[in-house]
């Protein structure tokens, strides 16, 4: 691995080194805090983000490196529209190794295709967010000791959250776990997540929209916020919101054990009251989030080579276009469309919506 | 003192302390050259303020740290509508001290209540901006070689100029201080100052409007900027404002050892023409803003034990809500409005605006 | 030199100095990775840059030191109306060295007159761009061995290019050297510049709009784009677009040596597939700026002595106003206006256009 663009890019035991480093800087942070001693990460935040931003740069000051970049498109090149390949072959003149997060689906795979750096995808639209399910992983094995035989519910928006869906897919790797499935109607976790994750490997779930009844039975709540542009109905919204705002009162009926997740920012589905709750483990997963980016630079690094990242992968091309009219293949001048199979599936290889 | 909201939270013996610190940095700058080497300052800047961000940024690095952080509230998650109190929350996670600005009074104080980390109000609103003052005091300092013995004249706008009544509050503490509080009447210092702060402990002072006559006498003079927008009537604006403006002919009255403060920007309330002259202290004033800072990071660093710095004073509370709209209660989530008296007046204890 | 506002302020011996530097810290880089510790680059952009900036700040780590700075005017105090003369005096109490980004033609010379540390011209409005032309000229003598006996392809936007302009000033100095000049007649090289730098030192070259017809003769293509707005006509515009971009089929024609540059970003004007070609420069080009600007930075503060940079040349005053809107004299306050004169024309000193 040169590069991370999807949590599925790394092995089980790739995940296990991973989080092994992690608690191994947590335990001896001196014997790190010179690793990357003139290295540069460049921080490439085509639309804000202050936590994961900050959480990269924390990261890179305490293994000794530097950091430079921007926090907002208007402050670079794009505005004067420049391609996502050419801003990666000019800061990998500039950097050691690049995260990069970019309103598009699929543009952080087009930044590693021409980079001759590593690259982090630190979110490209709503495809992935690896470096926040890196943080999750830490939090579960951190709280609770272990990957396998836990009952895991996800509540709130399980339609758009794209977090959600890579902790469904890294954690459906590991024996005996559970989901319970926790959303409006609305918001359920897609068909295909469903069954090409799900059902594929025989794990089971329940879906329900009652947190209360399912509260006690888990051994990790990972919440999410419910925003109400998503409801065409805003009397539903009014109607629903509450259920899924976690309180101390809801927190009583749930294991001494259980551990809650949030990747934040938090507005309102999780009261403040219940930040006193030794099983709120949101900002502890906040901290986690930093050692395992520590770790991913360190790997990353390692494994540089001074040649792209990624080779666009053989498949499917000619006139076919990407409906995704998120993708980064809308944008990018001359980026070659092209479609792989997966499962009798053809997807576009930026964003893997399916070919019509 | 863990945190630094208010420029009144340090004893006259602190203050003292500061300034012979940063005196000492100014002599032995070396000395200090790798004093928070592996420490990281995280400057969170709501607003934009080149002066003050910078200032900390420089100060961060003569001391051999790092840092990191956002210059303006778009570059944030603030944008996703997230709390004061969780950004300080996580925020303690990357960073081992935080200087923050923020455009609602009271926002450092909830911070601090949060943070596990020290944090360094760099100005709340309308309502503080502590560090401004300690490049003013060691300005003093330097310039006239004592705090006590002055008479310092307040020049333009001493209603909204929060610089102008920390400083009031600051040298009202040493012996022998008198006050010529020059302004235009729509721009006069609140009575409320003029009440709690001079009449209580006594210190003389003089109204006035007129610069001119007020000059000769003078052994400070801190100039301010006086606001269009502050004049209901433009043509009482027209008439008024060359009066308040410094010029080479104004300064010819004055001291040989006058010394000429301003908290920058400037606009054009001080000719360019004054700028060669030796009592120009403006800029020299913003040098010493950095030193100040440099002593304050070491002080709060030393005294920083992984606890929030503040709790919540008790007081009233109920169903009483703070009428200042600016106050940081307004907007932050599940905030507990609380109250306390002083000479009893019952202040919100975030902003201090009187309870009705 | 103690400052770097236009690239004719390098002698053709300072230039070759700088380019020595710059190839032995591309040899050396080890030797160099201490060089500025302890100082600090403010990069003051009051318009965004990405690569510019970028590459300031990678110099600058690679020799050891700090950056601090802001990347566009809404997180400076300009937006509160602060002149640039102020800005320059204060950020010299906070950086060894300033890079400067400004939208008005002549603001960085009034930076440099006013800071008591040395000033880079990181590009003043449609000025100068003098860092841009180190990285054109490294390249060209890395590319080419030599600067001598050259035959130069301008291609593009002639009229408004800064970078067209600076590089045709720097390689007239050097024998043996000619021009093609290939634009649409829209956007020719203003007669000035080839009356003053070409015809007054009588170097020959070509004026043309055939970039097809000119490629076989050169050794270097300096791209640059053309903009739809500078058309009046958008059917012209249409119709001579693709005339002036460069693709496979256009480089087949080409010297097997020829060096194609530019200053990016690109937008369409030289196709993607361009990039496999061994000649396409531009993206070394990118690197050769950043070692020039480590060189640059070297050779600043081992010159600086604490004094202003730059004292405003005698000249004409007197009632005379600029007539460029873009000049920094029509918005900094207080800035005297002067002219001086070069062969019997006499320029505003700060933009250079010619007095009516």
């Amino acid at each position: 691995m040169k590069s991370l663009i999807d949590i599925m890019d790394l092995s089980v035991r790739e995940l296990d080194e991973l989080t092994d480093t992690a608690l191994d800087i947590i335990a001896h942070p001196d014997q790190y805090a010179h690793a990357c001693e003139g290295k540069k990460l460049a921080t490439l935040f085509f639309e804000p983000s202050t936590r994961t931003r900050l959480s990269f740069e924390a990261a890179m000051y305490e293994l000794g490196g530097h950091v430079l970049g921007f926090s907002e498109a208007a402050s670079s090149s794009a505005s004067k529209g420049e391609s996502v390949a050419d801003t990666a072959k000019i800061v990998s003149c500039y950097a050691d190794i690049i995260a990069m997060r970019h309103p598009r689906d699929g543009a952080a795979l087009v930044a590693a295709m021409n980079a001759t750096v590593p690259v982090i995808n630190a979110g490209d639209g709503g495809h992935c967010h690896p470096t926040q399910t890196l943080a999750d992983l830490l939090t579960i094995r951190r709280e609770m000791g272990r990957f396998d035989h836990l009952t895991i519910g996800l509540c709130g928006d399980l339609k758009y959250g794209r977090t959600v869906h890579s902790l469904v897919n890294a954690m459906s790797r590991y024996e005996g776990v559970r989901f319970l499935l926790i959303a409006p109607d609305e918001l359920r976790l897609p068909e295909y997540v469903r069954r090409d994750v799900l059902d594929a490997k025989g794990i089971p779930y329940t879906v329900t929209n009652d947190l209360d009844g399912a509260i006690p039975s888990l051994d990790i709540l990972y919440m999410t916020r419910i925003q109400r542009e998503r409801f065409p109905d805003q009397s539903q919204y009014e109607r629903l919101k509450d259920s899924f705002v976690l309180t101390p009162e809801k927190m009583a009926r749930a294991k001494d054990k259980m551990a809650v997740l949030h990747p934040l920012p938090r507005v309102n589905e999780i009261s403040v009251a219940v930040d006193q709750d030794a099983r709120a483990c949101y900002f502890r997963q906040a901290l986690n989030g930093k050692y395992m980016r520590m770790a991913l630079i360190l790997k990353l690094l390692s494994q540089a080579d001074g040649a792209p990242a990624i080779t666009l992968p053989e498949g499917l091309s000619g006139d076919h276009r990407c409906k995704n009219r998120r993708c980064i293949v809308q944008t990018e001048q001359e980026l070659p469309q092209r479609f792989v199979s997966s499962d009798g599936v053809w997807r576009c290889v930026y964003c893997e919506t399916a070919a019509e």
